[in-house]
């Protein structure tokens, strides 16, 4: 069994890295600070005897030699970077069982047949350069290299300079290997588990999605003499954007999302009429068709009520993807783990984004979810309990050994 | 008479400092470029024989004696300082017109009976620290110095501190003075004179204002996650706010302004519901009454549509003030001026903010306008005509003239 006060142990002093006041994490993806959590990683890696390799987006694989040199290794990891005001526990979770899995493995002399590979995922989040995914994306060919290098964040610089700079472009070409499978565990980040008093969560598939970015363009003019017949003003057309896209998502029930979480304006000034807005905007559905239809009718509703305002509207479409189931095998270890060990728990979709989407093109894949409270996440507040984190460690644990051992 | 062409050189050459590559400025108050403006407005003055001093906070007085030594000084001026994307004249007319009045009586070795004093007003946009008319307010003894003192920027410098890095905290107290009368050349920033043809606006006063801090609270939440009916998005309440000042600046037709110019979105990440949306708020009328109405109602109003977005507002006033008339006398001489030197001219009320509204509650006051180009201010592409600063200038001079040596 896995040793659950160790892994809470690592999970803190992870925690240390990026910390904020109020008890989360800013460890915004490919910083400084994401620097010092993989340095971390990649000596405590090295302290249980795994090979660490870096690839060309950033990604960090940390391998364990399996008994049987002809099998293909089980991965398994998640990403250590977070949000912007992110928590302790998104992200982290993953990286910081799989490393107690290794530990595990280490302290108890077990060798699997297969090999194991525990994986850190560059750039989850997407806070930073606007890409969710982006390390598992490039690696899965969903993103081309090139287009992710030159993705800039809002100073200008761009993925391929940030890697440079703290040392983190891998020899390794960033594009799928032979492997066996991949396991993620990870928070629900939503208060489904909690609600229902459940221990796990059997992931059977992710929810569709697509992300834009919005530019509005009016002119910027006076404030104080500037009638209200010449205004062309972009805040107040963006307004009607954040409305739609808000009715839209209502619109779709308990299932619906709907967000613009990133806005700019230009030359925000107070006594401006902004001339220029640029935002974000996102749909999900656990309905590939509900979101492929929105895909297509969003962008001119969105126009005709920018064109009414008097403004013009730009939307570039960022990422569009659809519902992802995982793969039927992996997900029935992960249910077998759970009902071995007594753990309740249910399958359920994945509201948010997971490195496991992507992965799961390219491998057979599967999710663990474990509850955290009130369902809050892209939170400083994130919170679970030292148990919750145990439990889902320890149906990692016999999942991943379960495939490698079979 | 004044030379046009010199005064035009004089623009140009003061445009150079915080010149944007569209032929804009951006010359924010008590920034190094402030302070290289204010540099080169000192050297002008003193080569003209003018005494230099400067107040607690940084306004700039220029004094040339004059014949009579019992009479009151004859105020005029402007700003230099900018809006982050502003134009080469708003202000700097003012302040390089008075130069050029200096100018041409000393070329020509005219005494005055009065003493002119040329004045460079302290952050008359208010974008920098959120409060307009800021230096002239603090002279006037609308805004305590303390008050001024304590105002931050985005980054955290206060105004007392931004006035010492650049050494312009003078000496002389931020409070008026024995003066005769204050004039201020200005360009129109409305479309009116354009379109009528006119060459010279004769500003009989100023409308009204009121003006808020918003701050409205939801809870920062991951947006593929979280359910519409727990969201409580700051944005979506925002967008509500934006729409109801809209549509209460078209209530009142042409006379109405209504702007939300600056925003700012928390944690502002594209997958994160935000969870706080900082924001001002203004409104702007010829008729005090209803300026009055509105500090009173819009608060419940707006509090009312962020509550139904299930978040919290927070409003803080910044400014209200009245509609601001300005001295019989002083806007005689300026019609008279006009009509003198043959050019078509109008009465006409300011839509923005000046120097002078706050000056008028402790001096005679009274201001010209002169035209530009589509009425557009605020704005990168702001333009005037030589002819038409030429023109503001000829009529300063003049009636400046006839109040000092009256
Ligand atoms: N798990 C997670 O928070 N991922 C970020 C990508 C997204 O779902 O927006
Ligand atoms: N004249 C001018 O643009 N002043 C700025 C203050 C305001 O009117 O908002």
């Amino acid at each position: 069994r896995i040793d659950g006060k160790r892994l809470w142990d690592s999970l803190m002093a992870m925690a240390r890295h990026g910390a904020t006041p109020k008890g989360g994490v800013r460890r915004l993806t490919l910083t400084d600070i994401d620097k010092a959590a993989r340095d971390d990683f990649r000596s405590q890696c090295e302290a249980l005897g795994l090979t660490v390799r870096v690839d060309a987006i950033g990604n960090m694989f940390a391998r364990r030699e399996g008994r049987d040199p002809s099998r293909l290794p089980v991965l398994f990891g998640s990403h250590l970077d977070s949000q912007p005001s992110g928590g302790k526990f998104d992200g982290a979770l993953g990286v910081m069982a799989g490393m107690e899995v290794m530990r595990t493995l280490h302290e108890l002399n077990i060798t699997t047949e297969a090999p194991l590979e525990l994986v850190n995922w560059t750039d989850e989040e997407g806070s930073r350069f606007g890409l969710s995914l982006m390390g598992s994306g490039t690696w899965a060919g969903v993103y081309p290299l090139a287009r992710s290098y030159a993705l800039p964040d809002q100073q200008g610089v761009t993925v391929e300079q940030a890697l440079k700079d703290i040392g983190y472009q891998g020899e390794h070409p960033a594009a799928p290997f032979p492997a066996d499978a991949y396991f993620e565990l990870h928070i629900e980040q939503g208060p489904i588990l909690e609600k229902e008093g459940r221990q796990i969560g059997i992931v059977t598939g992710a929810q569709a999605q697509v992300w834009w970015d919005a530019r509005i363009t009016g002119q910027d003019a006076h404030a104080g003499t500037t009638p209200p017949s010449t205004r062309r003003d972009a805040l107040v057309a963006a307004a009607q954007v954040i409305t739609l896209v808000d009715g839209l998502m209502r619109d779709r029930g308990e299932d619906g999302c709907g967000t613009v979480g990133f806005l700019k304006v230009e030359p925000n000034s107070r006594n401006v009429i902004p001339g220029e807005v640029r935002f974000s905007i996102e749909f999900r559905h656990p309905d590939s068709a509900d979101i492929a239809a929105l895909a297509r009718d969003f962008p001119p509703m969105a126009s005709a009520v920018v064109k009414e305002a008097g403004c013009q509207l730009e939307l570039t479409q960022v990422l569009h993807y659809d519902a992802q189931p995982f793969d039927a095998a992996c997900v029935a270890l992960v249910e077998q783990a759970a009902e071995r060990l007594g753990y309740p728990a249910r399958r359920m979709v994945s509201g948010a984004g997971h490195d496991a989407v992507y992965v799961a093109r390219r491998l057979p894949a599967a999710m663990i979810f474990t509850p955290c409270k009130d369902g809050l996440s892209h939170n400083e507040a994130e919170s679970i309990e030292p148990s919750e984190a145990e439990a889902g460690c320890q149906v990692l644990f016999e999942a991943v050994l379960a495939r490698a051992n079979r």
